[in-house]
C-alpha cells in the first residue's frame, strides 16, 4: 500500500491529482492518506511525527511523504529504505529521524529535472511516479549514497516541542513516551502536567500528558482541549521534569 | 462495504490508520467515510444520525462507528445485526435507535482487553479487526445478549434537536420528516420555519425546513446559512408546532 | 476512473454517500476527489477551474461535477464528451469552457424526473448512477443537442478572477497563463505583482504570480498567504496589465 504524508491539506486539487497518477502508474495499490496536515513547511517537525507512525505499516509499505518550504528551489529527491519500508520526498531531514531509528536504513538521490515537470508541483509530477513504480517492485532510481549523510546529527533523538495538534485539541509531542520516566512531569511555561493512562483517569478539565497509541507523549485535557487551555501551537517547547 | 462513521475528523492521522488495518485484515473491501464529524462526544445526537443515514446502504454492509466519550473506560464493545447490515462500536447507546427501527436486531457484546491494545485508540485496535472479519463474513466474537437491554427506552423515537450542522449551515434535526404533519411548523426560539419541498420554493434569505434526501426534517436558508442566521448549533433544542 | 468535482465539501455524509453508490453501480472503478470545495454555488467560476484541471487526465475518465445553486428547480441535466472524456452534472454553464476549448464536444440532455429521487440530492440519485454507467462504457441516456447551445458565447474565454483560494492562500485565478505575455503584471487593487517562475525566485514576504502546474496564472506570497496579505476572495477581480 502506498500512505500519503503530506501538508497539501485534503482541501483542494492535490490529493487527487497525485491519487489519479498513482492509479495509473500503479493499478490496484490501495493509497492512504496517513496525514495531509503534517507540520506545513516544517520538515524537522515533520520527521519526528513520520517517525511515530510509520513502523505500524507492514513491510513493503510505501510513503510518499511532502513537506517541502523549498519546492522550486534546489534540493535534491531522496528515497529511503528503512526496515522494509519505503519513503519517497524532499531531501530536507524529513526521513532522517525514522532512518536514524531502524536497524538497516539505505538512501538514493534523485536529482530532479528541470524539464520534465512542473516547477510547483513535485508530489504529482516527482515523487508520486516514483513512489508508485516502489509500489509495483522496480529498484529505486538515482544513486546510492552513504545513508549517514541522511541524519541530521544536529537533530536531537527526541524532539521536546509540540509536532502535531488534532481535532480535539491534543497536542503531540516529538518525545517518545517509553523514554520519558514512569513519573515524569511536563511543563507547558508554568504549569506542571502530571502522566495518566487515558483520559478516563483524569477529572474532567484536567490537563495531563499520556502515551498515545503511537508512543508520543501526547498532551491534553480531558474533555476539554489542550491547545486553548494552555496556549499550545505546533512548533512550541515543552519542558521535560523528571 | 465498510462505512466508518466516527468524530475522528478527517485531518490527522485516524481514518488513515484504520483504512490501512481494514486494508490489511480485508483485502479488496471498499471502505467509504459517511461521516468523520459526527456529534463529537455525543452518542446520542449520533444515534438519530447514524439511523437516518444507513438504511440506504445494502444488505452485508458493515458500519464501523465510533463516537465515543469513554474510551480508556470500562464500557464493553457491541457487535449489532439489524435488517443485515452489521454495527461494531462502543456500546453506549450509538445504535440503539437504528436497533428499535430495524425489523430484526441482534446483538453481540465483546470484553475489550486490557493488554494486547493501546488504551486510547480502540477504532484502530478494537473496533477495525472486528469490523474486517465481519465484511469477510465471519460470525461476531463475543456472546450473543438479548436486544432489548441495548435500546435505550429512556431515549424518544424522534429527537427534536439539531444533530448535524453541514458545510452549508443546513441543520439537520433528529426529527422524521414522514412522523411530521405536511403542514408541521419548527420553532427555533421565537421564528417560525415552514416546509417547503426544496430551496428553491422560497424566496433567497427565508429559512424553512424540509425533508432531507435522507428523510430527517432539516432546517435551511434559501441561499445563506441556517446556522448564522437562526443562531443553531449542534444539540440545539428545536419545537415541533403542529 | 471517475473524479468527483463538487462544492459539497468533504465533511459531512455527501461524498460517502455518492462514493457508495458509484461502488455499487460501477464495481471497482477507482474514484477520486479531485475537488471538494468547488466555488460554492458559482458554476461560472467554476467552469474556468474544472477546464484547467481536467485534461491530465486519461481518455475514458469520467467526471462527475456538482456545483449547482438550482437544485430542486428545473434545470436540466448534461452529459458531455469532450476529447474522449466524460462530464456528467448540471446543465448551468459547468462544462461550457472546457467544451469550447475541446477540439471535439458532444452534448446529451437529460431530464430528471420528479418522482424516484430526491429533491435535494441530485449527486446521489441523477448524477452518480449516470456516471457509474459512463464508466462501464454505457452510452449516455438522454437526447444528444447541438453542442453550440452549451458554450455561453456570453463568458470570456478566461476570466480575470480569483476562481480557487488554497490552504496556502494561493489564489488561482481563471487566467492561463499562456495566454499572458511572459512579462506581464496582475493587479490586485493598486498593488502590481510581477511574474516569476516558481516560490524561490523571490524574497519571503513578496507577493508575485506565476503559472501553477495546471496551467492556470496563481497569485501567492513566498512564505505567506497571498489570500490574507492582497485581502483576495474568490471571486475577486483581477487585473492584467501587459
Amino acid at each position: 500500500m502506498i500512505l500519503l504524508f503530506t501538508d497539501f491539506g485534503l482541501d483542494g486539487p492535490y490529493v487527487g491529482q497525485m491519487q489519479a497518477v498513482l492509479q495509473r502508474e500503479a493499478p490496484g495499490v490501495p493509497v492512504f492518506n496517513l496525514f495531509a496536515d503534517a507540520p506545513a513547511h516544517e520538515p524537522r517537525l515533520a520527521a519526528y511525527l513520520l517517525a511515530a507512525y510509520a513502523p505500524e505499516f507492514p513491510a513493503g509499505s510505501v510513503f510518499m511523504a511532502v513537506v517541502d518550504p523549498g519546492v522550486g528551489g534546489d534540493r535534491a529527491a531522496a528515497v529511503v529504505e528503512a526496515d522494509g519500508r519505503w519513503y519517497v520526498g524532499p531531501e530536507n531531514g524529513l526521513f532522517a529521524i525514522l532512518a536514524r531509528r531502524a536497524r538497516v536504513a539505505k538512501w538514493w538521490q534523485i536529482e530532479v529535472g528541470e524539464e520534465a515537470v512542473s516547477a510547483s508541483f513535485h508530489g504529482r509530477d516527482v515523487f508520486a511516479p516514483v513512489a508508485a513504480r516502489l509500489a509495483k517492485g522496480v529498484p529505486p532510481p538515482g544513486a546510492e549514497r552513504a545513508v549517514e549523510a541522511l541524519l541530521r546529527p544536529e537533530w536531537p533523538d527526541d524532539l521536546d516541542r509540540v509536532v502535531y495538534i488534532d481535532r480535539f485539541g491534543n497536542a503531540m509531542t516529538g518525545l517518545r513516551a517509553a523514554g520519558l520516566d514512569a513519573d515524569a512531569t511536563l511543563a507547558v511555561g508554568e504549569q506542571r502536567l502530571p502522566r495518566a493512562r487515558t483520559f478516563a483517569e483524569v477529572p474532567p478539565g484536567t490537563a495531563f500528558w499520556y502515551e498515545n497509541a503511537n508512543g508520543l507523549a501526547e498532551i491534553a485535557v480531558n474533555r476539554g482541549r489542550a491547545d486553548w487551555s494552555l496556549g499550545l501551537a505546533t512548533g512550541d517547547s515543552i519542558g521535560v521534569l523528571r
